[in-house]
């Protein structure tokens, strides 16, 4: 029989979903192709003002035909030599489904109401019930059942959101059976398993207070106490998961149809975006993983002889087989990263309005001129801050413009820039914000470092990693260690080739997989020697203020 | 024999000089002319990168003799009619003078050298020697002689600029018999006193450490244990101070020929500019008078029996007779008002260089662009900021970008912007900043209270007064009370006329010529009661977070 040389890596994003198709021997990446999801795109199912942001289960169903067959299509043929599937998605995305495993939307009673569909990572209706989550873990007398998610339940996460919709809308509250992640349904519907789904451990852990400590979710009495609307709940989701190495079952023949695939191709289980994309990018015992974009996502893996149960205080969780089975996978990262970039783009951007309303030139031109020097901004002002030596500029910032989600989650944080004088120019606030995120990263390294995980070497992926050399020097001057930067610009799905490969048995375990289809490293940053020793003193001054101040900034 | 008629009031700025010509009955503002310095406008003699500011005595007599004449011109015959004339000028600004009392760059040896000419107010050469008389002024085991200027000794005033271009300058140190004041000098031209000259009591007081308690400026062994260089100075400067309601003398012949006066004219002693705009901006006792511009004198008068000897912490100085004679005058300020708005104007205009080099326009009309939305940036924030209702934007901004004056002069302290979000605007992050300057203004008024001064109103005049009514609005809200103000544009000039009338003996003291010659007030904000509240408990943060962090960022 001949060896199939392919798989394919899933990638849901927040926009759009991508389908890689890679070489299962070298890893090589032979064809891609994105779908965006046309419900998303217009705003259906959101709510910005409050903070509500619905995806309809079509999106991703539609998208991911579109993306597959167009990936195929790059080679024809290739369908016929897939050998397996990895999935991954953003979380915690659940959804409410029937006895059937359907999320709720797919049916007719509720094809539009945006309680029966997935709840997006950033949703964040559920912020009360995240609150009371918290008060009633710490308070109702047993066990703190988010002690291994870093010890505050976010209102980003599964139970928050199930416990806001349930509350929120009496007719899911009757209709809805069970609930699934996003990572989870995807295999499951491919597979015809969706009435059995095979659950997520990375989900489970880092979002749904799943431990084996407990025997998995926690307690009935404990959900019950919080909210009867969570009465017997329990029993209908879940007790075991699986990590991602596992097939959560082989493609069903209509699915097979559609795809242009084989029926019973192996489909793994399915995890989050930022564990599998670790993964894509190389991740082992000691090495840190940024995720770099928006905000970041850090990811560790450590022996579970290293780690056993203590607690690893103030990151998001420690689960068992999240990232790489056999390991603990470590979870931390900022709230804001390009994000605070952007934000003072935007501000800088303001006059610029302008050029669409002045007489002096026709509107088309004014917004183009507009949309040229906006995009310019960020690539002039890091060609400047990148000349300014760090010792010159006096200025230290917070990074909290986003609340700060690890060391210590602390979402009522807010940022600061401090030492400003007359004198103070854009690209040194500029710079400034870039060192304040640097020493947001090297906060969390530290943090891990003082917890006992070790950290010898720090790998970056993601658009801030790939775009942006100045703030990635910054970052490696402020850690004191050198980056390194992951060649694949799609990481995330690289890693979920990587799952499908071993679940479909072409690799034993997946460090054999990293091994032989990783794509290794596109650029080193390296730290110099004075810069590192300068921002040793300003990292000091960065902590102190956020100390001494921090409490007045929460109550902003 | 007819009444005159008229009084000039003459103000000499940083940039130029303005003459007004003054009906004496009715205070009314006939004509009046500004002459800018054609030396100072080149650059010539200064330094920026060294905070090297100077200016040649021929700026100033050129200057004087283009806008009085000009100013005359308005009104034909009117010279005739001129009983009076007050001068006001920027100060702490001395220069080295010879034995006839003439600057010494008025001889032909020191025509070119910037030592021998007048070392302007903002001139900032003299900061170490600055440290250097504080120091010693504390710990020299006698009487410290800064304690009635505020306890902290500038590098902006008399004897750290004397001392410092004694020592950088052998041959201004074998030269200079004597040192005077820009408003020293002056009147002692037009009158033929310079080896006579009569010291201006507002600037002695204020910054020459100049007092009745110790008989004068002080004592020889104190000046002479600070250096050697500055050994039997004292006796070549001055021991007794006049009011600005003295004549300094009569107008010369050839100076009357000049400037189309006659012979005689009652010159007034003069002043500095921000205490004879007090006067002519119609200071009462218990009404504080700020002059707001860039930065911002803050001036009140106070009878003798509430004030007495007690020294009012933190203020820049109480001087018996410095803005009304028979008062004493107390000052002020802020080291940035209008600055700081200025400063956020810059930062969001450098994206704008950009229209000067993009190939979409050409150059000319990327050039009136860039200055069209440049000159349009305050406007349209104020707008915009004028919207925002207080209690929303979270932000809390602190107003030391160029050091803090008074309450407690600082000069290390630096501005910050706390509580930054991603959703923060550029017209939020101007409304914390204009609410800053306005939280500082209110600590001064707090100060003057604590220490015993009663407010009873606040006066504003100069450039922000009059043009920014946002900025205004903040301010009275801030502050909780009604902010008046002045009329005339000229308020300085004003004052100035005010005293000249008075020198010439045309009213029997100041109070009389005010209320006489006063113009009154254009415009009056009132608090709003809401506002006034919400910012009750904004200036509490401000005041806490300058208390945490004013540590720190003096380190920076």
């Amino acid at each position: 029989m001949e060896k199939e040389q392919y798989v394919l890596g899933i990638d849901y994003g927040t926009d759009s979903v991508r389908a890689v198709l890679v070489d299962a021997m070298t890893g090589s990446e032979i064809t891609s192709a994105v779908a965006y999801y046309p419900r998303w795109a217009e705003g259906r199912y959101c709510d910005p003002s409050k903070s509500m942001f619905r995806q309809h289960p079509l999106d991703y169903v539609e998208g991911l035909e579109t993306a597959v067959k167009q990936a195929l299509a790059g080679l024809p043929g290739a369908g016929e030599k897939v050998a397996g599937i990895g999935i991954d998605t953003t979380g915690s995305t659940p959804c409410a489904t029937d006895a059937a495993g359907r999320p709720l939307a797919l049916t007719e009673a509720f094809k539009d109401n945006p309680n029966a569909m997935f709840v997006l990572w950033k949703d964040h209706t559920g912020v009360a019930e995240a609150e009371e989550i918290n008060h009633y873990a710490r308070t109702w007398g047993g066990t703190d059942y988010t002690k291994y998610e870093g010890g505050i339940y976010s209102a980003e996460w599964f139970w928050s959101k199930i416990l806001h919709v349930l509350r929120a809308d009496p007719q899911i509250r009757n209709a809805a059976h069970s609930w699934a992640e996003h990572c989870d349904w995807l295999p499951a519907l491919l597979t015809g398993t969706e009435a059995g789904v095979k659950r997520s451990r990375c989900a489970a852990g880092h979002k749904a207070m799943w431990h084996e400590e407990w025997g998995g979710l926690p307690p009935e009495r404990f959900l019950e106490g919080l909210d009867p609307v969570l009465k017997s709940l329990r029993d209908r989701l879940y007790t075991v998961t699986y990590t991602s190495d596992q097939k959560a079952g082989g493609l069903t023949t209509s699915w097979a149809a559609r795809l242009g695939l084989r029926p019973g191709t192996a489909v793994a289980v399915g995890a989050f975006d930022a564990h599998m994309g670790a993964v894509g990018g190389q991740i082992t015992p000691s090495a840190l993983v940024k995720i770099m974009g928006t905000s970041t996502c850090d990811v560790m893996v450590a022996p579970y002889e290293v780690i056993g149960k203590k607690l690893i205080k103030g990151i998001c969780g420690q689960v068992d087989g999240s990232v790489i089975p056999g390991m603990i996978g470590l979870e931390a990262g900022q709230s804001a990263y390009g994000d605070v970039y952007a934000w003072f783009k935007r501000m800088l951007s303001w006059p610029l309005e302008e050029l669409t309303e002045t007489s002096m030139i026709d509107r088309a031109t004014g917004e183009k001129l507009r949309q040229q020097i906006e995009d310019g901004i960020l690539r002039k002002l890091s060609e400047e801050a990148a000349r300014i030596p760090c010792q010159e500029t006096h200025l230290v910032a917070l990074d909290w413009l986003n609340g700060r989600r690890t060391p210590d989650a602390d979402q009522t944080l807010k940022g600061a820039i401090l030492g400003l004088t007359l004198g103070a120019t854009a690209p040194e606030v500029y710079r400034a914000l870039v060192e304040a995120t640097a020493f947001g990263a090297r906060a969390i390294a530290d943090r891990f470092r003082a917890e006992g995980v070790a950290i010898d070497q720090v790998i970056a992926l993601g658009g801030i990693a790939k775009k942006n050399e100045f703030v990635m020097q910054v970052a490696s001057d402020v850690m004191n260690m050198p980056i390194k930067v992951v060649s694949s610009d799609q990481a995330c799905a690289l890693g979920a080739a990587m799952f499908g490969a071993v679940a479909a048995g072409v690799y034993g375990d997946i460090q054999e997989a990293q091994t032989r289809m990783g794509g290794g490293f596109s650029q080193t940053f390296m730290p110099g020697l004075e810069r590192a020793r300068e921002y040793q003193k300003l990292y000091g001054d960065y902590l102190r203020f956020g100390t001494e101040i921090a409490g007045h900034l929460r109550d902003l």
